[in-house]
């Protein structure tokens, strides 16, 4: 009953396995649902055997949760603003990168915001990313330091962004711009109901 | 082991014991995690047999549901707006009965919002309130019909609505009425943004 095609055994370096183990995790765990896959599955899709899939992950709880923050990463490190840009700028860039990852993902990012949250550590993953996204927001928004009102605008806005890219991805109906400008436009009228100032930043 | 005080046995009216049952329910459930709670301490916490429970609920699940769902219209109920006022005060008045109803379940609302929705009946009931509650809301901003960037908006904004709340519940650092006007000003700058008309309306 093999459902994931079998890979061939290659000699790697440590490092190299690993990385190639967690791409193949971000794939497998898109189109399976993590009931389906056994770690046998996962080493024959790797082409590597059982116990060295077991020596760089010692469950399959922990590979799925290495794959998640892997891709957590990764979102962080492509959405990082640039400090060279204007305030503005620097959030519409960190959106446009952030959507076009949602778009090369759907399925992946309609899962986890669907139902894989449901472990506590993937939801433990999700307010580390919001809270690290949050004090990037933050530091743009009100560099000197942030009322609680700003603070919860933020918060807030940052669960409307998933709620709103949510909706996108599964009604199709809006374009990508249109979300970003959409995503901008409520980031500032939020700012402003929190009393921030409102001088061309978020 | 009883972790719950047991009640005395009354005779009741069925609908009466059913509505009695939901009020015991969302008390359990609030102070006691999903997987300490057994039927049998349920019915013992209730006054009555556990026959006479399964026969108001076939399982534990089925229990959780039903509470939830009672809080759930209860709280679309108490939410309503008074279509004889402005729709800025129809929003401000729902929002105020909404977080009147949250800062009397604190607790029940945390837990709600960061585990228990882990079980796929609960996201199904949540999604129905934020359906039910879009509605409303468009029906009062876009009452000729919405664009699918103000749908968009409306949908994102009661994730905002969620994130903002809880982050409210869990550190206390603002005044309801501060909450509740950020709330309002975003939800009017996600309207604008998505290009709705903005005659004082949301």
């Amino acid at each position: 009953m093999r459902t994931v095609p079998r890979a061939t055994y290659r000699r790697l370096r440590p490092d190299e396995r690993r990385g190639r183990l967690l791409e193949l995790g971000r794939d497998l765990f898109t189109t399976h649902a993590y009931d389906e896959l056994s770690m046998a599955e996962i080493a024959h899709a790797a082409g590597i055997s059982k116990p060295l899939l077991y020596h760089y992950f010692p469950s399959k709880r922990r590979y799925f949760e290495a794959t998640l923050r892997e891709a957590a990463e990764e979102m962080l490190a492509r959405t990082r603003p640039d400090p060279a840009l204007p305030p503005l700028d620097q959030l519409r860039g960190g959106l446009d990168a952030f959507l076009g990852l949602v778009t090369h993902n759907r399925t992946a990012y309609g899962k986890l915001m669907r139902s894989a949250s449901s472990a506590m550590e993937v939801r433990e993953l999700l307010d580390e990313v919001r809270a690290a996204t949050a004090e990037r927001i933050l530091l743009l928004a009100a560099p000197d330091g942030a009322s609680p009102a700003v603070r919860t605008a933020v918060v807030g806005w940052l669960w409307f962004l998933d709620g709103a890219t949510l909706d996108w991805v599964e009604r199709e109906d809006l374009g990508r711009e249109e979300l970003r400008e959409l995503l901008v436009g409520t980031l500032l009228g939020a700012l402003a109901a929190a009393g921030a100032p409102t001088d061309g930043r978020p």
